[in-house]
């Protein structure tokens, strides 16, 4: 394919994907496949000849489109959000276009500073402390990583390899063995799974506590298993707070946390990867108070700030414990300015090379614009807050956690069987998807504002099923209740 | 912005590409700027109100350009290549359009199961053994990380996961860190650096062993040091063995290799990065002979199988350890079929979400054809055997390493001094780009064969400045040497 059946074809797919976009509501959002459905539908080799383009265009349709989710359905309810703006995918098309590797600053100069200045504007936007942001600080800076899970782990490691250095630093003796014992991470019971997942590949000890009534891990919570595990002889030495859980949208109370983390020369990570991005919103800043506290911070762009795939924010307070917790020098990457003025983020992540993300973090912002941002949560959270309304007027049902963002978790009053059934009858019908959860044996489900084409209707809609499908649980358990009655 | 405009921009930005990639020739491949140039081109926040697309397509020449290097330049001989086709850009926009993310099954049946078949597809072309293949055996199966790096450190953190179950098994009142403590790693000083850093990351001693005079890892050297170890208590878990090593494109010796880690119950994982493209050619695959003794296996079709970055494939023998390692059950993400006939690919690598990498491994595929790939494959090798065959001409040079691939390793025979300027004029005149090396104290200099667009007028045109600087480096040194014949 030479350039200009390039341009052909990409006017195409463009077409392809605005077409898509446009139609996604007559789609159910679910698949109807069952595992294997694709190998069936393709050859098992790769072909000797090429290919003529019209042949794997015409494969969208027949292969790719019966077993794709549609995550941005406006009946697609499930897990958080994916951002999905067409700022973003003209940034990922240019991204793609240049090619442009920028695991050194030398190896692409625009790619480390569009992403420092992109990383500062989204820093301001959310009011971070100025000892986040690059230009304002000698020591702290933001980085594009690929997920939270990465930056909770980036973020675990630092802390392990500076607990480290400290304690051999004062007990030569000691192996790094010996102190990997010792060392204690904490995180709360309904934080994502990505925190005790970096514990695991840390191979540190990790304490899983438990929320308060609200969701919230509490200072006091924390602050006792501290002192229990200190009087062990054990070393705690960080905390993966989180800010807007997967679970319910709960908050961990990081006033409470963070003076408990300074206190005990502990890490502060933030994981808000949902939730952080409504905090370009004055009103809803404050649940980020007490992250002054925090050592680093990660928010996820992709998820609720219009930017596609791959897309994390994360900044750390000393971009210094990031280069060095890993740093390899490798002659072939040597440049004049390795390190002087400018990061190499090579170091700061898990991968080595690494694509021009900013961009699409630039176009995003420049065509949004902050207020247009702000827009598009204060959207999906007064659909939340719709639905939450159309809940509460139902008596038969019970809201889970308060609604403060875009996610409603709610229940038939009674057992979880019920509420199973519920969900179950939702996923058969089809026309809606959410996925459930449970916290503390207390099975629920998620309604969660997604796509950027939600409306009101589309809530409505979704809310009738729901209640239609609560009739059919609640006849059936009176059935059954009849029944016995009968017979009994 | 909504899906009309999107399509008027779409079409203006696949055009911007495509005028970029035709008349990259013209721009020098290194752009001219001082680490902090883009600063001060760009407001220090974001706009409160969202701008017109134009005023960002306006920016693109005066912002990014002057700061870009690069890399599909055909005077761009730097580092390794970084794919760029237009078959895989086309990929990337659909996977973008359609913005669903992949990290169960459920999730998105289609991108799990392209993937899996994509690299079977890709394994039968490389002719790999049939337990790496999903389709032919029961443990195995290829996986997309998102570089070599990631996937080095998820074999060397599977391993260190199985060798402390299997040895606490046996000694349950082990410590993970008494185990860590014994663990030893190992890996060639030619290898990667991101062998290296696994094992800093994964918190286990690495012994860089030395190679041979052809830059091979040999298996004597590996079972003495494997002796050594044991004989000292301690427990070698893990190789990181190298096809096509970063610095000068050398083989570690898989046939010899295999056989020690298979008899010490060590995990052999198998970075060939660059170089495992080329065994898509069978007149090169002689080069991945052993890889059968290989537990996991990782080449990067995003540097040389026209698939832009990123995208590395990686396969292993047992993907039931790899589903097993970090295993976190997470209510809110089951789905009728985890893990019964599909995998969850969460559990395979280190971030959480992923998107929908295999269709420009699919677009890539069909499009080239395995003849068409085998043939860009060929013309680098060629055009890098001419390189050759010039170096060899003019007896002032050495070729440093055999010349197997699309990599020449040359240098002005000689002290490294001599070999330190002319890389330095070469840089200063700015008409080539390429990155010097250094092996066993011995500077070198690498040219690569990167871009598609390379042909050998280019070849014969870096020679030419290579040969004119090295003209220049040999009089400096000879005034000098006459300047002081004069004085002294």
């Amino acid at each position: 394919m030479d350039a200009e059946e390039f341009r052909t074809r990409g006017r195409q797919m463009v077409d392809y994907v605005a077409d898509y976009l446009e139609t996604i509501g007559s789609r159910r959002p679910l698949p109807d496949v069952t595992p294997g459905y694709l190998r069936e539908l393709i050859p098992n080799t790769a072909p000797d000849k090429g290919e003529n383009f019209n042949n794997v265009m015409a494969d969208l349709d027949r292969v790719i489109m019966p077993g794709l989710t549609h995550w941005h359905s406006p009946q697609f309810h499930a897990y958080f959000p994916a951002s999905n703006s067409f700022p973003a995918l003209l940034g990922d098309i240019l991204s793609g276009g240049l090619g442009a590797i920028g695991f050194t600053w030398a190896s692409n100069p625009a790619c480390t500073e569009l992403e420092l200045v992109m990383m500062d504007w989204l820093g301001k936007m959310l009011q971070l402390p100025s000892h986040f942001l690059y230009s304002e600080s000698v020591t702290g800076g933001g980085i594009i990583q690929s997920s939270s899970s990465e930056s909770a782990l980036m973020a675990l490691l630092c802390a392990r390899t500076e607990v480290i250095r400290k304690l051999q630093k004062h007990n030569p003796d000691m192996s790094k063995g010996q102190v990997l014992d010792k060392l204690v991470a904490y995180t709360s019971i309904e934080s994502h799974s990505c925190i005790e997942r970096a514990a695991m590949i840390g191979l540190v000890t990790i304490r899983v506590l438990p929320s308060d009534d609200h969701g919230a891990l509490r200072g006091a919570t924390l602050e006792k298993a501290v002192k229990e595990d200190k009087a062990k002889g054990n070393i705690p030495f960080y905390l993966g707070a989180c800010i807007g859980t997967t679970t319910r949208c709960t908050f961990d109370n990081l006033k409470e946390l963070g003076p408990i983390c300074t206190d005990n020369n502990m890490w502060m990570h933030i994981d808000a990867a949902y939730a952080g991005s409504a905090c370009i919103c004055p009103e809803f800043r404050y649940i980020l108070d007490g992250i002054e506290h925090a050592d680093s911070f990660a928010l996820n762009p992709h998820k609720w700030l219009q930017v596609n795939h791959d897309c994390t924010a994360m900044w750390v307070k000393d971009k210094d414990l990031m280069e060095g917790a890993f740093h390899i020098d490798y002659y072939i990457l040597r440049h004049v300015n390795n390190g002087v003025r400018m990061p190499d983020f090579r170091h700061w992540q898990i991968p080595f090379g690494r694509r021009f993300r900013s961009l699409k973090l630039w176009f995003v912002m420049r065509s949004f614009g902050v207020s247009g941002l702000q827009a598009t949560i204060r959207k999906d959270v007064s659909l939340a807050k719709h639905f939450e309304s159309l809940v509460r007027a139902d008596s038969r049902f019970e809201i889970v956690a308060e609604v403060v963002l875009g996610l409603v978790c709610f229940r038939l009053k009674g057992d979880n069987n019920k509420n199973e059934r519920l969900n179950q009858l939702i996923k058969e019908d089809g026309r809606i998807h959410m996925t459930p959860s449970k916290v503390k044996d207390m099975y629920f489900l998620r309604f969660a504002i997604c796509a950027t084409r939600t409306q009101e209707a589309d809530v409505n809609f979704a809310w009738d099923i729901v209640q239609a499908m609560a009739n059919k649980v609640i006849a059936m358990s009176n059935g059954i209740t009849n029944g016995f009655t009968k017979h009994g």
